[in-house]
């Protein structure tokens, strides 16, 4: 069977590629992971399309995996069975904005960026913001969250309805515009976060906020860690309100200081946000300094100022640059786990303890207001050694996760990185996400090899 | 078989039952539905036990329904099909306060009521409040909300975890004690709301709050409902920090005045409640009385006092009694539509109009701010003409919110009352929902006859 001449009766054949440059954009993302060639790549401009597409593969057994801007760091977008790279690309537009309601609704290819673009002159912002230019379907796929999300939440809790591409071809809706429903069963919350292995996400309509009055960034310097950490919990407990809270340790701020040319203290770093209004903001300050008092914190210091703010946190933003930038000829693996705040200082410690005995160049950077937290190591995939290091700093912070009340993954997904853990961590119920799989995509075509077996 | 024979090898003869009274407790619920008898009423001590009874009822194709204070509006708990009524009263501990975490970890038999008195030593409180003393487990079932969730979210958005006991007797956990995580298929949405069709849910593991240093009830009084309803969504767009929103219409307070013997004026009425530290209540309720100056407000009155701050909310809590002491020989049909609030004003207009020409005692109260609202209709259920009025009204309400981006059960859930209106709101989507319940629970012993046909 000829894919291409079945798929150009389908959509125009300008939009279906086998071209050298477009498979080779096509066979990769932003991760460690090895590159696979999809057999053809297809631009559907419409939902109908994608479910003729779909309808299609499945009828052939032709695997169908969704591409949005490959900025996965789990392998997602990878076509490692071949067929078919769906890329959504061009399914991009904001089709309405729901000023009173505060909803918008985006094709599945408009990208996090583009679309806090668009919603300025409304007055409003999307909450969800993993770093990465990234196509809102592909964070619905992975259920990405980012430093925001301990304020507004993850993806899936920011999403009321998507219209999804069964495998079989059928179009449904996952929800509706309502905030809140107990009618039927949930399908926005399992589908978000199921990585196109139950079908393709063509339409999404998601919660968007005021952009608040003022934001006011703060930095504080701490000793140690568990310091840091304490501090955070005590803020939290005390029930200010804070929109960012994001730890960064020793050996970042070197790397930071080293590459952005700053001086930066290079002790743990948080890096808060508050937002709302002005009256607020500097009474929610002057708490957060009061409940410092009995740290022994360093450094403290707010900015209030725009420009001085977005310095503070490209500092932080710009990190796994300044660690590729400081060894080009390595290639970056991020490990994600997620633990309850309480376990929180004791895993940090037992990472940077792994990351030392690894060997390998690395930082910790985190999201410590939900418990997760990254280690950012550099290693030559083509030296066996460090390959091997990598792989036993990443079992070991996952094994600990998983030993602590944890998971393996707090928001970048299983992909193909993280599959080798879900049995470890979901037990018996990961037999029943197989029945689920199967029930729903029976033959398997939907981004094969991911996330489930 | 003898059914009682069997179980009895299962849990101790002493908690089961086929006593008169005690099948008498658990053929209803506190909905307008039929009664309908259980075989025998079952209380299992721990998880080992529900696993096993509904291991043996699988085996033997025994209907399983759950119970938990039989408070549902939608026939949940009623065992239309026989079987087995599987009473979790005696799962109701709190196992674990994380109090650093802000986690619960209860059996599903406990009240959250129980859980909050238990609550307040920790200086703690579990949000999602549907006015019933109702399970936990029932709450989750159901995806319960009530007057916080504006705030706070619903039952579904703050599990963090579930035991949960599947139709084949397996055991599975469906989240973690990590507050965030994109690992695997998301169990929890799914189970949340799934009304016991997919398994029995033994155990839970909640979010909880710090309790709040203060907080502040108002009440405004408005000419009519759409400038009501205008007013909360200035509010909200303002970005005001608002824990409660509820909506009373004019009826309902002539009904409060007769029986509470109060006097407060006779005309749409908001209620609202702020939470937070001191200062900021005092400048919240500052501009919230700035932004309701160019509204026709007949009354404002906020009350900072705790028993009139518990006077005012009484009378919006015990409304539903109200209506039922005002109508001892009816019964109480509510209906519970959700709608996008920018449709709001016109769906609640619509329903009075369509309350009108029923002919029936009703009024009409909200969560304004989820755009959630209930009819309170009481109707002579022995009354053939009443009946069809109280269905007419039904299905005017619920075709309205569907026509409108809708859901027909903002929090009361499908059962048997909305189950004829599933495959209109969801289209293809329940087909979809028919397969994933066939998948999990293939004899269709779970709850039979609720949600899923």
């Amino acid at each position: 069977m000829d894919i291409v001449k079945e798929l150009s009766k389908i959509v125009n054949p300008g939009r279906i590629s086998t071209a050298a440059a477009v498979i080779s954009q096509h066979n990769h993302d932003a991760s460690y992971h090895p590159e696979a060639d999809p057999d053809v790549v297809v631009f559907p401009e419409n939902t109908e399309e994608v479910s003729a597409i779909v309808a299609f593969a499945s009828e052939h057994g032709v695997p169908v995996t969704p591409f949005g801007k490959g900025s996965s760091l789990e392998g997602h977008a990878i076509p490692y069975e071949g067929g078919i790279s769906l890329d959504l690309g061009l399914m991009n537009d904001l089709k309405a904005v729901g000023d009173r309601d505060g909803y918008v609704v985006v094709g599945a290819g408009l990208t996090q960026f583009q679309l806090n673009d668009a919603l300025k002159k409304h007055g409003l912002f999307f909450s969800v913001d993993p770093g990465a230019e990234a196509t809102l379907g592909g964070m619905a796929g992975t259920n990405a969250s980012g430093s925001y999300t301990v304020k507004y939440g993850t993806m899936r809790d920011n999403i009321l309805d998507m219209e999804v591409v069964l495998p079989n071809g059928e179009i449904i809706h996952t929800g509706s515009k309502a905030v809140k429903s107990s009618s039927g069963l949930h399908l926005s919350g399992i589908f978000a976060g199921s990585e196109g292995t139950l079908g393709i996400i063509t339409e999404l309509t998601l919660r968007v906020y005021p952009i608040p009055e003022a934001t006011v960034a703060a930095r504080a310097v701490f000793h140690d860690f568990e310091e840091a950490v304490t501090a955070v919990v005590t803020l939290r407990t005390a029930g200010l309100d804070l929109a960012r809270i994001e730890f960064v340790d020793a050996d970042s701020v070197t790397h930071v200081n080293h590459f952005a040319k700053t001086a930066y203290i290079e002790q743990p770093t948080i890096f808060f946000e508050l937002n709302g209004e002005v009256e607020h903001l500097q009474h929610q300050l002057k708490r957060m300094e009061e409940l410092l008092k009995p740290f022994e914190v360093v450094e403290f210091l707010a900015e209030t100022d725009q420009a001085a703010q977005e310095r503070l946190w490209d500092a932080r933003h710009n990190l796994a640059y300044y660690y590729i930038q400081g060894a080009p000829t390595k290639q970056m693996l991020v490990t994600d786990v997620c633990l309850p705040i309480s376990e929180l200082s004791a895993a940090i410690l037992h990472a940077r303890r792994a990351v030392d005995e690894s060997g390998l160049e690395a930082g910790i950077v985190g999201h410590v207001g939900d418990g997760n937290f990254h280690i950012i190591a550099m290693a030559d995939f083509a030296d066996e050694k460090e390959v091997a290091a990598a792989k036993l700093l990443h079992e070991a912070v996952v094994d600990y996760a998983l030993a602590h009340d944890g998971t393996c993954t707090g928001e970048h997904g299983v992909g193909v990185g993280k599959k080798r853990y879900q049995s470890r961590e979901h037990g018996t119920a990961y037999d029943l996400m197989r029945t689920i799989k199967h029930a729903i995509d029976p033959h398997g075509i939907m981004n094969p090899g991911k996330l489930i077996d």
